[in-house]
């Protein structure tokens, strides 16, 4: 048997997630089907990571095991001929045997984006959280880099998170605002807790307004209190960007 | 009566372009609905610039007349809170009672967005048109220059185009790459033919894979006939950015 490594992209919008689960479409159920059509035999992918409904990705990674021959860099183009134009695999190429989409992930990086306009945009619907008070980047910037470093992430997870630590390394955080006025939070670490980076994005939103000044980032972290962040931001602004091995 | 200026931003992609038609949904005909609810009487519009079926805006404008004293910055957010998300006002404020949308706009720009990757990107499915074979933007960049100033644009209008005289004043063009491969072509002037930037945008695109050389722009403009000019590209790619007065 070969291993198949595919990178995908998605819009979240129309799913319930990652993981195939009941009574609800998945991303996964999609590209399994797919998968399955395409080499006639039932196909069960391994993702690396179970974003939750409404998140999009540009590098999610997942494998599955064929005896197929198909040469492995022609994958990709003959699901995306299939696919809904949603999902779109980005990349299709062999894995060794021992490979494990999750276990084996070193790094993974986030972007939540905040359209902060008058206004929303129609073309930035989907992939955007829009809020109209002015936010300060500067701010959110410098309250997000006091998460950078090993910490007890418990204040920015959700309440329903199962594992056994909640100690995650973020290696890079930062805050920019782009032409079209969007504020970009970018976070790359060696994994997250569930909801990890919304209740982060939700906290720095209220930094961003003053609300909550830069410096209570640290007590909140040191709380290990989910109660004293922020809220959990919308599914909508979140994209899982990249993942390394 | 007041009069009342709008400018608009929507995803054309489930839309038969900005104005009203019999048995196809325009803009126009949406918006227009939103603002008879909103003030309780009939009131028709007034459009700046017709985008066709399929072609996005962010700042199209237009007109129109009222009685009511709704405060004209509010009107704005009044439509939003009625209007589908792929329609959104960003601006509303009170005009003379002489101003015309159409024939008092002095400039128009667009842009036109090629993804230039292996494959698609499922949000930039919308916005943009993908074209896998690889762009040159430079030598694009050159041949879109070319076109600068006043000249008669019957090689890049439609057959159909139905206008008084084919000269047009093309005041900027520009071509470059973003971080994401995006390829973007804008385009400033007094006024546009019918589908005369999709068909620069289509002639840019085989001078980008190099079909066609860049000096060709020149000949091809000077022959005065829509044949010599490269195919019309599609309508997704083209956003009509700004109107000013």
């Amino acid at each position: 048997m070969r291993k198949i490594f595919l990178k995908i992209a998605y819009d979240g919008t129309n799913y319930a997630g990652w993981q195939v689960q009941k009574n609800a479409l998945s991303v996964q159920q999609v590209l399994d089907e797919e998968l399955t059509k395409l080499f006639k035999t039932p196909i069960k992918t391994t993702g690396a990571s179970r974003t939750d409904a409404g998140v999009h990705a540009l590098g999610n990674v997942a494998c599955f095991e064929t005896d197929s021959r198909m040469p492995a860099d022609k994958i990709a183009f003959a699901l995306n001929s299939g696919l809904p134009r949603d999902i779109v695999v980005q990349e299709s190429r062999e894995v060794p045997a021992e490979f494990h989409p999750r276990f084996d992930a070193k790094e993974k990086a986030y972007a939540y984006k905040i359209l902060n306009t008058t206004h929303p945009l129609p073309l930035k619907r989907f992939d955007t959280m829009h809020f109209h008070y002015p936010l300060d980047e500067e701010k959110m910037k410098s309250a997000a880099s006091l998460i950078i470093g090993d910490h007890d992430f418990t204040s920015f997870s959700s309440i329903h998170a199962q594992t056994n630590s909640f100690v995650r390394t973020v290696y890079e955080t930062d805050v920019y605002r782009t032409d079209e006025d969007e504020v970009v939070f970018l976070i790359a670490g060696n994994g997250f807790l569930y909801n990890m980076v919304r209740i982060i994005a939700g906290t720095l939103i209220e930094i961003g307004t003053g609300k909550r000044e830069v410096s209570e980032m640290a007590a909140i972290l040191n709380a290990r209190d989910r109660g004293k962040a922020g809220p959990t931001a919308p599914a909508c602004g979140l994209t899982l960007l990249q993942i390394w091995y």
